[in-house]
């Protein structure tokens, strides 16, 4: 498939931002409910109102990746989620390790949104030894973060999650690194370090909080309802 | 302070997106590490780099709030997280609760990101005997739902989070609605519905993993590191 790029906007596959990839998630989320609706195409203005965007700013997000849209249709529905769910590399089953079997960790392995999108938990680690062979509700097993490197190897982990205290969240980050996983998502308060070669997102939820903190603070001034 | 706005681009309150509050607020981290760094002054262009972004999104998110960059300057650091601040209602304590005290619950009670940003969990809610009258590892009381109505009224509770099972999330809400509490964070897989007046934001965790997805997809084929 072409991939058409405006003149003097070259992009690196590097740069493409997370909050580009996190649109991508978003709109793809939007156009399997339009799929479900047997909803068969859809204009980028369309996509735009559902989502409070700028059609510009979506039509420029696919187009980075290929030339989707037809000129006078729109986007056809099925087709561009099928492309999206693998430009976000989610046609595939991803193995997910979560490290710290404490009440976060916990609630991720049981998350049922995961394995819902392809993600599936095999296990938690952690070093306490009255958690070591335990398991989540769900059934995910609790083993030694001793483990970590072998297991990680034999089960081809692809993305590691860190739920521990911020204390420990550095030396998790480096165990997950000698274990040659290669992403993760890092819950704790604070940034992890990790070499090049390893990607990190760290999840703020404060950010949610914000989001509705503003709602009321706009509401408060009398602006919205 | 004088709103501008590109002539035909008029835009209402109402319909700032949840995605443009989450960029103000991925704007104000940022801004709040150069604080800390002692930078006095950010282009849009520099704030655009550190983000990812681009620097037209930048000052059209901002612009739409008031006129804070300076021609040849650009933006006064400590003044724009300032701003930033009170336009995302940051700038006062506000009072959550969380409906839900399994691992999920527990765990955001006692996130420590929280209160640093200027939200106090005051309460867990649950229907479990057996919970109520506990706390969270930081002392956070577990009490009756049936007690949530008078909780909220009597602490002018801001937002509610919801940290239930998928099958009682929608009842959990009206109990929220109920008790005329005008913000809900949901954790709980599937939207919850909620009338009008009542802000509803659904979390979805899958889409931070999706993000780390796209970042080994792209890597799979060779295109990134």
């Amino acid at each position: 498939m072409p991939v058409k790029r405006r003149p003097g906007t070259r992009v690196e596959p590097e740069s493409v931002s997370e909050l580009t990839t996190e649109r991508l998630s978003v709109y793809l989320r939007c156009l399997e409910g339009l799929d479900r609706a047997r909803i068969k195409t859809v204009s980028s203005r369309t996509l735009a109102e559902h989502l409070h965007l700028n059609p510009a700013q979506i039509r420029k997000d696919l187009a980075y990746f290929g030339e989707f849209g037809v000129r006078g249709v729109g986007y056809y529905v099925t087709e561009l989620s099928r492309h999206l769910r693998q430009i976000l590399g989610l046609d595939r089953r991803l193995s997910v390790v979560i490290v710290g079997a404490g009440n976060l960790g916990m609630a991720l392995a049981d998350y049922p949104g995961f394995r819902r999108e392809g993600f599936e938990v095999i296990a938690l680690f952690d070093t306490a030894p009255h958690k070591i062979g335990g398991t989540s509700r769900s059934g995910v097993p609790v083993l030694d973060i001793a483990e970590l490197k072998e297991v990680a190897a034999r089960e081809h982990v692809d993305i590691a999650v860190i739920a521990v205290p911020a204390d420990a969240s550095q030396s998790v980050a480096e165990s997950i690194v000698a274990a040659e996983i290669r992403a993760i998502l890092n819950f704790s308060p604070g940034a992890v370090r990790a070499p090049d070669g390893v990607k990190v997102k760290n999840m703020d939820l404060t950010v949610s909080l914000a989001s509705l903190s503003f709602y009321l603070a706009q509401g408060t001034n009398g602006q919205t309802r």
